[in-house]
């Protein structure tokens, strides 16, 4: 069956409007007796049949309200140095499906990219809907928010009060993800610190440490690029509490 | 320092031909009295400098001899359904920088993309070449083998004998992996069947159980693209036996 975000939830119906409504109308050619799946980012899945299709809308009748127990138990969310395109895209993709709660891209010192204003907010947009597609490829009843393009000193206000914070950083050599990990609470949320192409500078973990409290971890023995980073250190994290593997 | 892979090691030096030559001379421009470092696959790293360059060869003198502890110790293969050619780039590239031991690319009945003769073998030169870029930049002093294109009857004379088989499959809804690991000998080599898009077909799923023994095992509720799958599977091997995080 296939997956809409749904425009409007009423109680025995809902509507997709827009590019959902389009996507069912003319690209799955889908007609009315036909039934979907619809999601509203609560958490919970609707079982829906198509009653009418309209230019602007199409109303589902809603046969049956579920919960499904698809999405991470803990909230854990990356905050990713600008990376060219393509990286923050896949990292945005992948991490999606393996289950993160939001995204933060962060301008870093060694950010070869540095978006601003309108440019930044069409990225943001661009980044959104290839959340937005990831999570109905992966099943996921709730995308994750992709926050807007921010800097060091917004971050403690953009995550959550009790975040738990992580940086995986080259040159921490002694202390391992895996070992903090259990220091961890998984009812709060964590959030992995992730560098550019380049990685960190020295003063960038610093700060993350001295303003958010990170801690600075290994990721083994092997250099990590950036977006294999930010997959690992996610994989790893949801692992650790059993939301993944 | 920069990273060479060697062409012929001596007692006291070793020797770099072909495209590591060419690209230390014609790329990074490196001259006499720079120092490099050089692997050999053996597992040991060796600190040279630069004595001689010659049209064909360039001469290192040994300073030092290293064993450096950045291979995993637990041996971990991908076995990755044939799928379209980024997609399996990026498995190969980021599955180095993890520390996968070897990636087979495998004939699965619903790879898209199906390889073979001279095709194929240029295909898996590319991969090699990208497996051994990969292992410079994670700075691993083995790269991983990727194997020829193989099919479903291959593999078993393939991998080492004793290897524990896994195969991630959508169906699978109770066997969790991280339950399955947990009776695993990490002394053992490991093999993770990977589908190509779409996924393996049941009948291929109960062929790998009678064949290899392989257990079906769930990554978890949502859905994962192959090459995510392949990833994050990699990933969380090596990490729940201390090669990773």
């Amino acid at each position: 069956m296939h997956r809409f975000k749904i425009t409007e939830l009423g109680k025995n119906a809902f509507w997709l409007r827009g590019t959902e409504r389009d996507h069912l109308v003319r690209v799955l050619r889908l007609t009315p007796g036909d039934k979907v799946l619809g999601y509203d980012n609560s958490g919970m899945e609707y079982t829906g049949v198509i009653l009418k299709i309209e230019e602007k809308s199409v109303t589902c009748r809603i046969l049956s309200t579920d919960h499904p127990d698809v999405e991470a138990h803990t909230s854990v969310f990356l905050v990713a140095g600008l990376s060219k395109g393509e990286k923050m895209e896949w990292v945005i993709q992948k991490g999606t499906e393996i289950g993160m709660d939001g995204l933060f891209p962060l301008r870093a010192k060694r950010s070869v990219m540095q978006l601003e204003g309108s440019k930044a907010q069409e990225r943001v947009a661009r980044w959104q809907k290839i959340a937005a597609e990831a999570s109905k490829q992966s099943h996921r009843v709730k995308e994750p928010q992709i926050g807007e393009v921010c800097n060091w000193g917004d971050l403690k206000d953009k995550l959550p009060e009790g975040t738990q914070w992580l940086i995986p950083y080259e040159e921490e050599k002694t202390r391992r993800l895996t070992t903090v990990l259990s220091t961890f609470d998984p009812n709060l949320p964590i959030a992995v610190l992730i560098g550019p192409e380049g990685g960190f500078e020295a003063a960038e973990v610093a700060r993350a440490s001295e303003d958010l409290g990170a801690q600075s971890v290994s990721l083994g023995p092997r250099i990590l690029r950036a977006e294999t980073a930010a997959l690992a250190a996610l994989t790893l994290v949801l692992g650790h509490f059993g939301d993944v593997g």
